[in-house]
């Protein structure tokens, strides 16, 4: 294993944790940490149904904990789902250069559009990312959560 | 003037004097509000500066003000200034149908692609809405806050 894909794994696995505090929480488990030079900078989850914000999602969560910052282009952004628009419009103002992305399964997300504005996009395809959705939409009532936070119908 | 117009110089007046506030406090001109059936039911304004919070634009804080909805389909999102691609992917996500912007002068913003995503987009070329810009940009250092504000060097 290459030290680039440990520490994919290893940010990934954090972002996960995060996921998991906010679905014992009541939330959607989604979750997010941001990173410079090896070090976690941000971190947060999902809390759309925790703190009735509709912009509450993972990614966003997680740019707001880790504060104001000069400059985003030597951060890599990890997060358990493919970003919805509102992130993926995020990532591009912000200028990070690198998302991985837990998975795409239960939520395709724009990994495309993210490319087509050069960032570059990993794809883990994580089985416990991937398991944390499944869990919460298992439950009677989330799917309809879930697709209010995408404002789905 | 025909109703909607009337309509349309009434509520990015409310946006307007949302980013007043917002000089106010210190922060950057950059109001908005959100519009159901001709009744205001969020209005915000930028809260970097004041907040410390990267994401708290005019638009978002507004969005997040309004607080969860079922939909925004019936709604309009009225804001002082072009969006960014932020806030472009959170009127996207949430599928605000119609946007009025006061002003693209002091940012040119996303209209083009907004409206390739189906969004009606207004621009109203407003004198009041140029002239907060303008004036927050004249005081020194705030130049500075405003490429924060968008993340460009």
């Amino acid at each position: 294993m290459t030290d680039e894909l440990k520490d994919d794994r290893y940010f990934l696995a954090e972002a996960l944790a995060e996921a998991e505090k906010g679905m014992a929480d009541g939330g959607l488990p989604i979750g997010a940490v941001l990173v410079r030079g090896g070090e976690i900078i941000g971190r947060g989850h999902n809390q759309r149904v925790q703190q009735g914000d509709p912009i509450a999602h993972g990614e966003m969560d997680c740019f707001r904990k880790a504060g104001r910052q000069k400059t985003y282009s030597d951060t890599v952004l990890y997060t358990t789902l493919s970003p919805c628009m509102m992130c993926t419009g995020t990532i591009i103002q912000f200028g990070v250069p690198r998302v991985v992305v837990g998975e795409a399964e239960n939520f395709e997300g724009n990994m495309p559009f993210l490319r087509e504005r050069g960032v570059e996009v990993v794809l883990m395809d994580d089985e416990g990312c991937k398991d944390a959705m499944r869990r919460f939409l298992a439950v009677p009532g989330n799917l309809a959560l879930w697709h209010e936070d995408i404002a789905e119908d």
